[in-house]
């Protein structure tokens, strides 16, 4: 689906430099040229793993929650569960295994909603967003050394106002939401089982 | 707003290198210490500039789209016209300029609808999104040597669906539709203004 009829074409990559690999991504500078003009320019590239985020929601009608520290923006933030897709691991199973040793919570259905570009102009990465459905808690989580995380359950009705009230902050947390909501009212199959 | 009683606190930064310095952000690496547990870790942030995107609309209710090729995800893309907030300026100003520079278009008025962290895990910045109202094209753009830009017109009723049908992938474009969404939802002053 395209509203445009354009004239321009995908630039030309003509070489590139790793300038450092780094445990969440490898920053890499290339020398691009333009079909078009001709001309050539530098850009950079931060190659990462895809993301996945989870809209987590029980039998009634709570979303899960966790909040941690945050070192981009030093600050606590209030997220959905979510993280980095595994080598050789499809995108659903990131999503239930994120929110298993994230939140302790497990889900009896899992629904790919929606699918983003966190940032197409420098990371080459997609973010998957998946609703969890009749989602439980075995008690137990598991989490990375450097992760400490509180776990919350709100109204899944509460989602638009804790994003318009400023609680939660993270874009790809409301692309998350901006799903859901265009889920709901184009009438996707799952909407009605919320 | 708080959803949960927390007992995390932010954690203290020990020590930090700076890694690159770059036209788009300064790369660091940090060594950073739990509160809680004494636990110490290292953290990677990208220090961005903010940045601004715009959903500047016409007075016969079309909105301005913007297409052009992103190295990130080696595509061409079709977002909405946005940038950097030069060091000094304010946010509406950023806008205002970005979306004659990149567009032609100017504005009777500028609103701020919302406001997002691009990604709090290790990106610095924020970005806010403007609804851009009565614009009018001069004809004029004033591109980077960098920047090929083809600029069109949709209805904004079509927004959803372009997210829906994949034209618009850009998590932020996207959370730029949230914020215009959960407007109209909860009756905002310009939203009859649409």
């Amino acid at each position: 689906m395209s509203v445009m009829d354009t004239t321009l074409s995908p630039w030309v990559i003509l070489s590139t430099e790793v300038l450092g690999t780094y445990p969440i991504f490898e920053l890499s500078r290339s020398r691009l040229r333009s079909p078009g003009s001709g001309r050539e320019h530098n850009f950079l590239r931060l190659d990462c793993p895809d993301w996945v985020n989870v809209i987590a929601v029980t039998d009634d009608g709570r979303m899960v929650l966790i909040e941690q520290y945050r070192h981009g923006t030093d600050e606590m933030t209030i997220e959905i569960p979510g993280g980095a897709v595994d080598p050789g691991e499809c995108p659903a199973d990131s999503a239930a295994r994120e929110l298993e040793e994230e939140t302790g919570y497990r889900a009896s259905e899992l629904i790919e909603i929606g699918r983003v570009d966190p940032n197409p102009a420098f990371l080459s990465n997609r973010c998957w967003t998946y609703l969890a459905l009749g989602c439980r808690s075995d008690g137990t989580v598991s989490l990375d050394p450097s992760e400490e995380i509180e776990v919350s359950l709100a109204p899944i009705g509460d989602f638009a106002r804790l994003i318009d009230g400023g609680t939660i902050t993270h874009s790809l947390v409301i692309a998350a939401h901006d799903h859901l909501q265009r889920g709901i009212r184009r009438g996707a199959e799952w909407a009605e089982r919320l």
